[in-house]
């Protein structure tokens, strides 16, 4: 059975790289200035549906994040992403960002060097953690989506790893018109270029430059 | 007297922050994939007039690329932006990659380790080699431009030395929709919000992203 794609969409970088701002905790899950970065995807309809249960803007920026969400059938992540524990797991009432239902829908594979029971959420969401690194998160995530996609939902870290890896199929970055000056920095240290990766894709809007890199 | 701005104009950058390929040299000035970069630039009305004397495109890549161009009394540039020659000068028959009349038409000051004549060209160009660094480089421009502005011409090294001392009033950057890999990154280690600058302009087109970074 041929597996479907690693599929980065709609992560949002500022001018100078970053894809988070310093000193990310619990108040400021993104970093400082980290919040900037996805002013482009919060007037969408995709976010406004998703998190409110509004209609929001349509047009450009929104058919981008929809499509971000299409024929995915499981999500990997790094587990700075599902939270803001560090280390051991205290307990298990840590349970996400996104309340009892959160927006995946699909098996979560978490990346994390501690082992943690998985975890059911309302609306198809089950987080997985997974402590054998990122290909073996991969191979769980490929099992559980079948012929679909794979959405790398980030963060920062995660991605360069499977960007190292040569594993990324497809990522699409929303660049913002906003510099965080320091932070989670996406591309230093690593050159795309050698590892066969190019810009397929160049999409402007007055709210973000939206381009693909992909290895077509 | 007060004194002009010192302004970074249409200095184009890759997606991952890169504004000169890597093996720069004489056959590839820019580095490898670096003529990339520059592509939003060539088909503009600015270019073909200033190169080939003919007409070329108009519409918003022109209209920026010809605003670097106003009221500049002065340009300020490193040493390899003015040629491939490292090291001393082995004689003075390097005289720059632009011919006879040289696009500046205003003192140009190179910023150097090795003293070198000043070297008069055709159309108001006279290149100055300056080897006290960029504060004296920066003080002989303001004097020879007296309330007009001056135009920090690149490359990289230059523009971070300027950036790093808080020397830049205004940086028009391109991002084009290309990446270069490795090379020469603008921003990597400096921490453009830590020294009080932010984005203050943003027109995305089909060629580039244009964003100004400035101080307002």
């Amino acid at each position: 059975m041929s597996h479907g794609k690693l599929r980065v969409e709609s992560f949002s970088l500022s001018i100078d790289g970053f894809g988070a701002g310093p000193s990310q905790s619990l108040e400021n899950p993104l970093g400082l200035g980290g919040m900037e970065l996805h002013k482009w995807f919060f007037p969408t309809n995709t976010f406004q549906k998703m998190v409110f249960g509004k209609e929001g803007g349509t047009g450009i920026d929104d058919d981008i994040a929809a499509k971000g969400f299409e024929n995915i059938g499981a999500h990997v992540m790094g587990r700075n992403m599902f939270g803001p524990v560090r280390g051991a797991w205290p307990d298990d009432s840590w349970k996400g960002w996104w309340g009892d239902n959160p927006p995946y829908h699909t098996p979560v594979f978490v990346l994390t060097h501690h082992a943690r029971e998985p975890l059911e959420m309302e609306g198809g969401t089950t987080f997985y953690f997974v402590t054998g690194g990122i290909h073996e998160a991969l191979e769980r995530a490929r099992d559980a989506a079948g012929t679909r996609d794979i959405r790398l939902s980030g963060g920062v870290s995660a991605i360069r790893q499977y960007l190292e890896a040569g594993l990324v199929d497809e990522m699409h970055l929303a660049i913002s018109p906003t510099l965080l000056g320091s932070g989670e920095n996406l591309f230093h240290g690593i050159d795309l270029s050698a590892l066969g990766y190019r810009c397929t894709e160049h999409v402007p809007t007055q709210a973000a430059t939206h381009v693909v890199i992909g290895r077509a």
